[in-house]
């Protein structure tokens, strides 16, 4: 059996450009840019609860990075830096190689390095990743800064994932023709880290919505004291699963479930021709989906105006039993 | 049951004076010192691995802490911030006050700011502390910077929390006066965070020896290119340890067992004094215990300059099973 020095030695190390000192010291050593600060955000997941035991270890190598890489996008930064936490039941050769292989193409796509980490024992799967990116402390994408009179912005198509997800135990009626769209927004999805950097300086306010559109628009609705309004018929979701013509809960359920690792971000309505030119020069969906109000909390409406009720506005892993 | 929002809001949110964006954003925002580098670090504790299913919370919340502290002191630096990813069997009130007490009380003791981190659910408790410091980049203390001709010194008194583990299974026969030290150096060790601080600009070289002191030396020695002369003699222990007269390998394995949170450092023998005031000033016991020099490899010898042999040099997840 491979020690733990080889483990991340063979697995773990590959020279590093911006920091001074990667994996093996007691610490790294990471030089500061004098104009920009530092975001940083750590994310975890655990086999079991946020993915399968199954799971194809390449993809999970990719999306331990694109959950935290999410986050940082969510703030407008740009990630330079990971280090990885990995508690690991058996020490699989052949997961690991592959899981690494995955790991370094998505740190070599997006310019990030692996720069510190630890590696132990646990009966379960469980992966942490702590990400840092540069950005300018002044203008960075914050929670609490959304304007009432703001419109709000979605990228991408949600539910995809929600439904890869209720697809496996054949809670909802699968479409076929979405079975490789689905899994890979479950499996393999992108952090939006171009859409946050243009972001900066265009919107007032974004959040990752990881753990649901609805549950994600009350932190806002939260943070910076004010309403806001949704309407559920322009919510961006896949063509196909539009024509459907799902009940109207399921369509909540979908697009409120998590796993969407897009942004939601507000900006004045003056901006609505930048955000067409991001879309466009980004190749990325955004949509206008509602509007931020005054008041507090976050209301759904349909296309006539009548309040849609949500059960679970999103993911919670200690969720209030009554 | 309380809510993962709720957990984290009640438990983990205290407002932060250096972090310009603490918990409950996408990320932390945090401000780089113009003059200094970043020293960054990882250490993750897991249940029935690295701590007892019944060990006490307020002491669990400072030693995920405390490991970390103890990997920059070994770097020189100065921590200031720390994220915590928590995976939770259960949410139990009780035992999340009191970690949350343990975890807060190191933070003010050590000055440092709780800026960000993840909840969730798993099987078994998995604690993931990244801890970030302060330290100006040319002067941090590397692994790699060991001369030939160094002294070898350590910190503290090595080998309580092996024989406080070794007790609980009856393995070594337990000096009942030693029940309170050895249990202090296991469940609450104290991270040399000011004596890293001091080495900068009089050590060459340093290592903390959480991973047993033969093994840490081992990463002196390839990463500085030198061999690693100890005295076993020389190696100190509490008073009462080295009373007792224990057969030559018991010894060897007390201190080489790890969980020691204590300084290896080498420096040049004209520091000699130095390392004397630094020990009566920061009241830290400060040994020599052997010297940098030529070759490979660290070697072990009695007062007559007889090998030891070293069955197991320190403590490994991913053993080799031969």
């Amino acid at each position: 059996m491979i020690s733990e020095f080889e483990l991340i030695s063979k697995y773990f190390r590959k020279l590093t450009n911006r920091a001074v000192l990667g994996v093996g010291d007691d610490a790294a050593l990471l030089r500061c840019s004098h104009d920009a600060g530092i975001a940083i955000t750590t994310d975890t997941l655990v086999e079991g609860v946020h993915f399968f035991s199954d799971c194809d270890p390449f993809f999970l190598g990719r999306k331990v990075l694109a959950v935290n890489f999410s986050d940082l996008a969510a703030m407008g930064a740009r990630p330079h830096s990971v280090l990885l936490s990995l508690s690991l039941r058996e020490c699989e050769e052949s997961w690991l190689a592959s899981f690494s292989d995955g790991l370094y193409r998505m740190l070599e796509e997006f310019q990030v390095e692996l720069v510190g980490g630890d590696t132990t024992r646990a009966d379960q799967l469980v992966i942490s990743v702590t990400a840092l990116g540069d950005v300018d402390i002044g203008s960075a994408l914050r929670r609490d800064r959304a304007q009432v009179g703001d419109d709000v912005w979605v990228s991408g198509e949600l539910g995809l994932a929600t439904l890869a997800l209720a697809s496996r135990d054949n809670s909802v009626a699968y479409p076929h023709e979405l079975l490789d769209d689905c899994n890979k927004r479950l499996n393999n999805p992108e952090p939006r880290v171009a859409l946050g950097r243009r972001l900066i300086g265009v919107a007032n306010c974004a959040i990752d919505i990881s753990d649901g559109l609805m549950a994600d628009a009350g932190h806002i609705s939260t943070q910076s004291k004010v309403g806001i309004a949704v309407i559920l018929d322009q919510i961006p979701t896949h063509r196909i699963l539009s024509q459907l013509g799902l009940p109207q809960k399921d369509l909540v359920s979908l697009i409120s479930g998590g796993d969407d690792y897009e942004l939601l971000f507000t900006c004045s309505r003056s901006r609505e021709n930048d955000i067409g030119t991001l879309s466009r020069e980004l190749k990325i969906p955004i949509t206008k989906i509602g509007a931020v109000v005054e008041g507090r909390g976050v209301i759904l409406k349909d296309r006539f105006g009548k309040i849609v009720e949500v059960d679970r506005p999103g993911y919670e892993h200690f969720s209030r039993r009554t």
